[in-house]
């Protein structure tokens, strides 16, 4: 038996001596090959992991309530000072992404002063489509959040701007049999600047790092064998997932590798720095990534 | 691409056409075997596992927010009309248990009359400890129920009945430098009725089976897979695990293999009858229990 017996047993108290560290798991299709890996690794049982919305996690890790995991980058931008980013992992797109798009009934240089709804409060993509829209088309839309119904959304607007697994559908299953367009913002993203563009991060807060650096160390670890595992298992992933999803293996495994980009590298940096510089936030990019060695 | 549209989709409402089955999980190192191998099965991403104290998990299986999972024997039994148990699969012991325990200052049948603390909920815990004083021992303690603080149970009672982790936790670090006894409610049982013990057994929602039978089946698969995978990597399971709680590898792999007993046959169904029988639950057992055909 080891001889375990730290303050919280002495008080009588008996909470685990150490927690595991809080870690966010988007509920979306996109983090579902992260889930895998780390599932099919074992490392599952090493985490605390907290199911929840893109924004609501990113909220939380802002918050304080988790200890890592991803984050919206508008959200990791705006609390740079209280987070690490994570080197080589990320959530991005290095042209057509599938899951973030503009849907619209009328070419988009005729949306000018018209309404546009937005189908999910994420600052990143209402960022990047407002971005695309004023400086790439040269309009810019009334945006209006809306619940996501798309006959509902196109009964008040000719556009809407879609992200994550409501946008897949509707581009491919919606969109075709109404006479809407599909615009990619990945793809726009690329055509305008060349670059890869990044969704989210995923980061540390700064003083969960200084207080147990090597268990973050550690995180990353798992997740980037996470990413890798799911990788080369990517026929069953897609397979079984495909079972619970209006897609089939084919497509998803289109969205897990040509579309999505789950890479964090120096071209996926230069798209962030683009991002800030061109959204006004003047952080240094490179500063904030924690040193991979 | 498979041609999928549902109803929802031509309503505009996009929502997945199926939904993966709500599965409850108990945050409890009793259940880490399950979800470690649901996890390295790769079946955990087919679940919508949800995580919850045995309590809150029993309570939403019985009030129809999870289709299948865990649920403790008392609630079965109490819910039995709306349930079906699944065969081969449980949560038991078949003699000492490590975590269901009272723990004392004086002996048992000194405890008549006496404030016992109970620092759980769990009504099978409860009415266990409760039948084994007064049948097996004959003593009818006052039980109340105390936060799980010991210093503060032990200066209320001489006596307090603990499950789950905190039971762990207490006799390996805090009754043997209090003077406590621990007396394990499992071998109680098993010296007193010859059987096992079931404290949990898992169920599906009888509505749920008879709306989606297969599904049923698959996750009852996964179920048992899970367990026979955690027993077969049981030594990494065992080292990953005890590099977060207060119990190093060999402990856990004593409660995992000689004290818990996660199987449901004939011998822990005639424990569940006799239980049900010495509580006044006019169930019958074997007529609850899925075909396993």
């Amino acid at each position: 038996m080891r001889s375990v017996s730290g303050p919280d047993v002495q008080a009588g108290r008996l909470t685990p001596l150490r927690r595991r560290p809080r870690v966010g798991h988007i509920e979306f299709l996109n983090w579902l090959p992260i889930l895998w890996g780390l599932a099919r690794s074992g490392s599952l049982v090493e985490l605390d992991l907290v199911r929840g919305s893109p924004e609501r996690l990113s909220a939380e890790l802002a918050g304080g309530a988790l200890d890592v995991g991803p984050i919206s980058l508008v959200e990791f931008l705006t609390h740079a000072d209280d987070l690490v980013m994570l080197p080589d992992l990320a959530i991005g797109c290095d042209g057509p992404v599938m899951s973030c798009l503009i849907v619209s009934r009328v070419p988009l240089d005729r949306l000018d002063g018209v309404p546009v709804a937005l189908s999910s409060t994420s600052r990143t993509s209402v960022r990047l489509a407002q971005l695309l829209l004023a400086e790439h088309i040269g309009v810019r839309p009334r945006f209006f959040s809306s619940a996501p119904d798309l006959d509902v959304m196109f009964a008040q607007a000719p556009a809407a701007v879609l992200i994550g697994d409501v946008a897949l559908r509707t581009a491919l299953y919606y969109a075709p049999t109404r006479g809407l367009v599909v615009h990619d913002l990945g793809r726009m993203w690329r055509d305008w600047t060349g670059l890869p563009f990044v969704f989210a991060v995923v980061a540390a807060r700064r003083e969960f790092l200084e207080r147990e650096p090597e268990t973050v160390r550690q995180v990353h670890s798992a997740l980037l064998n996470a990413r890798d595992r799911a990788i080369a298992e990517m026929d069953e992933l897609c397979e079984r997932t495909a079972r619970w999803e209006q897609f089939d293996a084919g497509t998803l495994r289109r969205y897990y590798t040509d579309a999505l980009n789950f890479g964090l590298g120096p071209r996926q940096q230069q798209g962030i720095a683009e991002f800030a510089a061109r959204t006004g936030f003047g952080v240094n990019v490179g500063a904030t990534l924690l040193d991979s060695a």
